[in-house]
């Protein structure tokens, strides 16, 4: 091999990292043919060389001191594989700050100084690239920001997170209660042993940072991203669902409106024929509307070592050209927008009340939905002779504030014993 | 603006040409926020200036002769938008030639003559875009060859006629016959008035052999692939095959085998839980498969002025950065592999006999799969007390010469009126 050879350092060797290690040394020829880089494996960083791995690398390779690679001029480019928040984000920095580009998985490290990394990879005439910390191996930010690059985006849609996707599927398929999916799901190794970042929605929201500054050039705060998990999902509304002809999916939205940006993570409902609604298992995707190309979608396994590797690898390759070349190609830079608060997001929504069984109540809670503006696409009413029934309805377009004090003034109705669930619709129009 | 300032000259001025030039203009600014490219649309070739057209140029950037864009120093990319072979096959060497860089969207030429165009591009050290060439608006090209750099593809699956899955979606949904459907497409402006080349499956076949190329690093012959168009799909099939839990689609398939390379273009049955059996109208959608990253699909518009634009846009901010650098990044160069014959190539099969309606037909069309090794996974037989009814099989997996010999054998059965057609299925696994 010959021309543009560049030395690269991964730091962590878990999951990914391993994968990275193995796919640099096992592809290293077919890499060199097909992009001229010839990608060689100089150090790893470990906190224990000595451990018993997946994989063989000789000795000399592992590092465990970071110094060694920030030091050592034939490393051009830092892999960052630990995830967390620290010390990741201040070694990423300090690569960007020895002129070493940087490629790094990290979620949690983007979504939270995202903004600030790239200001240093700028100031450093570095380049920073980040594929893998959304959606695992589906090519989407390279898509997003080079293929794209022409296109007014106007939303993006994605079901990125895995393990909730997994659950909502087998929840949807097999008609099992959360609780007992959520257990199988851990035993299969898909949910964690503590699952909130999952099924809360904080994961998704991570990425939809991510995704959201990409769309639309602007950065935005990971606080103003409005969150909702899917705990409250009951197979009950997955059935009403059905009967209306949705599937119930998490989705992380961004949307691009004349008063701000949209940034949110919630339980949707979308129409059975529409292309997320069949994405099912640990599968994710993301759709894509723009003025220009339409509606876009990307589809694949969004974690796991090889998939995730793949996505690094890709990266290492394309900073690598650039690295080998004159240093164009800088992270581009973001504004900041303002994000709409969730009371001003406008939408379809399924709610399900538990009610009294006797008749008058569909009409005395469609007054009240009447006088404040929410106008009723269809309804299901079902059972007779029990002690609450299931009043289920989808509405037409109607702001969330409006709909909530709608919903207060119902919750106050003596006919109604609960406001069972509301969840939002999707039309994916 | 400032830095990377680029010349952009524009061969036709058609609906895709239209289309780019808008977007240069309109999104000016927009792409060099992103990019740091300020992309100057110089010129335009068209046959004659004076005509009236969709967007309004100013008169002095209208060309009549190639040589004023060739012997401008200016202009350093050339975007071909005139389709056909000829000249535009000429036209892109000239402009490599003269150390342009050259984006284009003519699946024919490359199809055809894109071994012979990469190769010119490599020695005269500029580069040769065509991500609009298939798929249109979907990103597609550069994912597989940036993203997935790192991957051994071991398949590519794709919808990419448009005009043939809006024919198949509207005959599934409405249960109308071809023919009535051709008629509707065409009227609507989805179909040719000669409509050939995307029925029969030639069009498809012309983006499979790029495909093919960027997915297994080989050059195919055109000639080679196997290429059977939808005429031959009647309801009847479109409702049986839905019995046995298929959609049937045009797929354009290619696979690498340990024997050589197969490609085809056929109608497929895929399950209907297949994300690509949701793939509907006149979207287009690309379902690949890796040993690293594992099944991505890639879904969007296969065609049209705005999604193909979005594409070429995205080329020539690709190719600008290339022209304001060092000129890395040229075409890689593909092998030339075999091509498997299709008789060689093994499968499931979806078939329909007409036969007497009789009790022992059934057996002793079996009795002849049995002896040539075709195993049955399922049969409907349907209908009685008529002329000829339909027996209706799905095999297991086998060689399609096999298969043949034994239709052979079968068609000269005298209770066997016709074998009114064989399918082939894709599990997707």
């Amino acid at each position: 091999m010959r021309e543009g050879k560049i030395g690269v350092a991964i730091l962590g060797l878990g999951t990914v990292g391993t994968g990275v290690a193995e796919i640099l040394s096992q592809n290293r020829a077919l890499i060199f043919r097909r992009s001229g880089m010839d990608l060689e494996l100089k150090r790893v960083l470990v906190k224990d060389p000595s451990k018993k791995r997946d994989i063989e690398l000789q000795q000399e390779i592992y590092a465990n001191e970071y110094r060694t690679i920030l030091e050592d001029p034939q490393i051009q480019i830092v892999v960052e594989l630990m995830g967390d928040l620290h010390p990741a984000k201040e070694y990423i920095i300090e690569a960007l700050k020895a002129k070493k580009a940087v490629v790094t998985a990290n979620k949690a490290v983007l979504a939270n100084f995202g903004s600030e990394l790239l200001e240093v990879a700028r100031q450093n005439s570095v380049p920073l690239y980040y594929e893998a910390s959304v959606a695992g191996g589906i090519p989407l930010i390279a898509p997003l920001t080079e293929s794209l690059v022409g296109n007014n985006i106007s939303s993006v849609m994605g079901i990125i997170n895995g393990t909730t996707n997994y659950i909502l599927t087998k929840m949807s398929k097999e008609g099992k209660a959360f609780n007992d999916v959520l257990q199988e799901a851990q035993a299969l190794g898909y949910a964690e042993a503590d699952p909130s970042a999952d099924v809360d929605g904080l994961d998704a929201a991570h990425k939809l940072a991510i995704l959201v500054a990409l769309a639309f050039d602007d950065h935005i705060d990971l606080k103003d991203i409005y969150c909702e998990g899917i705990r409250s999902i009951d197979t009950m509304d997955i059935r009403f669902a059905r009967d209306f002809g949705y599937t119930i999916k998490l989705l992380a939205i961004g949307k691009k409106t004349n008063a701000g940006i949209e940034a949110r993570v919630h339980p949707t409902l979308i129409p059975v024929n529409h292309p997320l609604a069949s994405v099912n298992d640990v599968f994710n995707a993301v759709f894509v509307k723009s003025q220009e190309v339409g509606e876009l979608m990307f589809y694949g396994r969004g974690a796991g070592r090889y998939p995730t590797a793949s996505a690094v690898i890709g990266d290492i390759v394309a900073v690598a050209k650039i690295m080998a070349g004159t240093g164009k190609a800088l992270p581009r830079k973001f504004g900041s927008a303002k994000t709409l608060p969730i009371t001003e997001s406008s939408g379809s929504f399924y709610i399900r009340l538990m009610v009294e069984d006797r008749p008058g109540v569909l009409g005395d809670v469609a007054a009240i939905l009447g006088r404040n503006g929410v106008s009723v696409a269809s309804v299901i009413q079902e059972g007779r002779a029990q002690d609450q029934v299931p009043l289920v309805f989808v509405t037409h377009e109607v702001k969330q504030g409006a709909l909530a004090s709608s919903l207060k003034t119902i919750s106050q109705l003596t006919c109604v014993h609960e406001i069972a669930n509301v969840i939002r619709v999707e039309k994916g129009d």
